[in-house]
């Protein structure tokens, strides 16, 4: 095991998440809020100097194999997550340090989670970091370390892999450094044309910078207590549209940017990920077509609540528990699914479901026709056996995993439906679920929020890496 | 399509049918319940009708297709349950068509869910006959049809393995026929000295052979509304047991009876269906201990309800409903697990689930080892690719067909809890369900009822007999 290596990855992270801090911290000051502002520089300085740390300690030698890699992304984030809590915790605004780092690892990983039962309360600084991470999480913070730093390992796929999900890698172009650029290019793009839509809504600027953020990571969190019901029909829509932009594959818009339009098209994933959004919206528009005084209303809201819980978003115009069964259903599957492979989004992924799908015609085909079995295709290539073997590896690990935080946040007593949905989304990275879990997280012990803050990381980063620091013949030399 | 050879191996199961139709009329007869016997006797006269033309229309070739197999399978599970409801619907013992044709494919699927609201009212003809479908449904009709006639087609192996559960045959003895008849021998002799035992408990006669088809069969049909809580300890510690011993791979039992013990006790699939049972068995027990009043009392309710659900039986002792969040999802977990290979139980398999962990173990192991692959084993012998990549693509069908079964339960509006656990509950053949579905299915509606039935028979038949008869291109020539 090269812990150097790791130490010097761990600290170029920790680097990015001092620099994220200082902004936050310089908009707390910008409002006037110099308590919050203060502890939020004094988290950077924290994180700041785990990057001197790894500045000091170079590695001695670049061997890196995919293992330390995988661990190096896991124990970036769980430090992340604790660095980034200190800010909240030592200012008081949020009580107890475990809801601090629920807090922190929710926004990170993107979920949206909150165990805030008042969260109109939080000063504008924090509220600016507690969304940030959204942002930095939603595409990688390893991702902008690509993109921005210069790395000498030739082995940085490897790495970019580990935090961008998906079952095949979006490689835009050959290189990492480029690819992780590209991507970061049209985040930030997307971000701004959010930015200027919602404020043209009649958002404030900075309601609207931390809802494009919440959208963009498909996060979730925002600064009102009802979520976007208060917000005008309009801003509901450009949100739907958003979140449903950044849980598409992201090769597309770079096709698109590149003026490959038709390859753009040819995303399989895409057409399935748009089919199942709009067969949702037309079933739970159906469903619930008798609470809403006009189609318009009932159509905006089952658009929003699908776009925002395939997205893995989870921000809502409505309470869920108001819902019939069968849209509730629905929705609950959706947080399963979750978006494309290659966006923000969170849960199993579209294109992974394709590929079971596809395994499992292959396998009808072998009984019905034996001697005309053809290789499995997706997106005009054939796909390997190994990739196939991956994938359905995957899905079984991605169901065992969630059964055990199920059992475990199961002994708080909330009942089925509450435990389930509560697994659900915080494994997917969604955020809010049914019943108690609805309102916030706050009610659960705090055995059971260390349990959902780990299942939110398990989530982010694909089980892989985060089970792989769990085992111990891991850590062990040959 | 061989429609001639079809049709020959459904005559012949409706022979059978037939037969135990018989039976059950003799049973009223022997009561003096004259009508019931008649519609009894009349429904064995459809059902040997469905045999005389299989002698008339002799299949002209032997050409006989995997596809073939698995659909006449699936058609003759279908026919059975449809001239099976045929007495209850006559007699007017069970009101409603739908509602006889769902108790009859719950019996024969060994489901065990009924719509019955008062059980104790059937007469005993029909008790009988509901009960003894549970008996032939448990081992499979099929291989009865095989232990007894002759079979002309050498590919009668494939036959067998459309009704005998799990990822591997259960290939006793290279013959099919000599299997099936040793298969049938030890089903037998186990289910002699259960009802004995019962009888012993002072169960009388009747009763003991009704809870003995429920038990073997891993039914769940009683002849009580409360099912098993009236009876005493010992009948409950009796049954406890032999649900175990039912839902545990019949190869053991063969092993045991030719005194290979050691090979009996080299299955890893009954080592890691020991330690679920006593694993749930401990955690249940703790969680549970403050609602009765003595350890002994605790222990036997947490053993009863563990065996009855793990086995896929689902008689009871007290109402689920009463336990606390942690133990109704430990057990809505088991539902999902089910038996092992090879026995009467539903569900997933243990095997499976054994197969599945040692494919995520190795995925592990290639990116911490990755010099250092080896080939999945199981019970000392490796697996072949083939037969990993089958688990985990059944997984995935076995996940989305219960998502289906799940959104269109969940029309009925009976929450996400109630949905979910009666959706598993009948597709893993289990019986009874949560909230509303614990009383009885009388609830649901017909087109539930309907899912539900299919369910059951997807369940039942593992999925692909099921499935191939729903496919267009399934039934075209090539």
């Amino acid at each position: 095991m090269n812990y150097r290596m790791i130490l010097n990855f761990i600290g170029k992270i920790m680097g990015v998440e001092a620099v994220c801090m200082m902004i936050s911290a310089f908009v707390g000051f910008l409002y006037g809020e110099f308590s919050s502002a203060l502890w939020l520089a004094l988290g950077a300085v924290v994180a700041f100097a785990f990057f001197v740390l790894s500045v000091i300690f170079k590695p001695k030698d670049q061997v890196f194999f995919a293992k330390e890699g995988l661990i190096s992304v896991a124990l970036a984030w769980v430090l992340m997550s604790i660095v980034g809590a200190l800010p909240f915790y030592f200012s008081g605004e949020i009580k107890g340090f475990i809801n601090c780092v629920f807090e922190t690892v929710s926004g990170l990983t993107t979920t949206g989670a909150t165990i805030l039962n008042d969260v109109e309360s939080l000063s504008h600084g924090m509220l600016f970091w507690r969304s940030f991470t959204h942002w930095i999480g939603g595409m990688g913070v390893l991702v902008l370390v690509m993109a921005v730093l210069p790395t000498a390992s030739g082995r940085s796929m490897h790495m970019l892999r580990a935090e961008m999900p998906g079952p095949v890698i979006g490689k835009l172009v050959p290189k990492a450094k480029t690819t992780a650029r590209l991507l970061y290019i049209i985040y930030i793009a997307l971000t701004i044309l959010m930015i200027i839509l919602l404020c043209f809504g009649g958002m404030n600027l900075f309601e609207s910078v931390i809802h494009t953020f919440g959208t963009a990571g498909t996060g979730g969190f925002g600064t009102k207590a009802d979520s976007i019901a208060s917000y005008s029909p309009y801003c509901q829509w450009v949100i739907t549209a958003f979140m449903l932009i950044f849980a598409a594959n992201f090769n597309i818009y770079y096709f698109v940017l590149i003026k490959k339009f038709s390859s753009a098209l040819k995303s399989q994933e895409l057409w399935v990920y748009g089919a199942i959004v709009l067969s949702a919206i037309t079933l739970i528009a159906l469903n619930v077509r008798g609470l809403f005084a006009t189609t318009g209303e009932t159509v905006r809201h089952s658009a929003f609540q699908v776009a925002s819980i395939i997205s893995t978003t989870g921000y809502t115009t409505l309470d869920f528990n108001a819902l019939p069964t069968f849209s509730k259903s629905i929705l609950l599957m959706l947080m399963l699914i979750g978006g494309c492979a290659g966006s923000t989004a969170g849960g199993l992924k579209v294109s992974r479901l394709v590929l079971l799908c596809k395994m499992i015609q292959n396998r009808i085909l072998r009984v019905v026709h034996p001697r005309n079995v053809k290789a499995v295709k997706f997106e005009g290539k054939t796909v390997d056996e190994e990739t196939l073997s991956g994938v359905s590896t995957y899905f079984a690990l991605y169901c065992i995993c969630q059964v055990v935080v199920f059992l475990l946040v199961s002994l708080d007593g909330f009942g089925i439906e509450v435990s389930i949905s509560a697994t659900a989304a915080t494994f997917n990275n969604v955020g809010p679920a049914y019943g108690a879990a609805y309102a916030g997280y706050d009610g659960f012990s705090n055995l059971t929020k260390v349990v959902m803050s780990f299942a939110m990381l398990f989530g982010r980063l694909e089980i892989y890496p985060m089970l792989i620091l769990f085992i111990p013949f891991a850590w062990r030399k040959k």
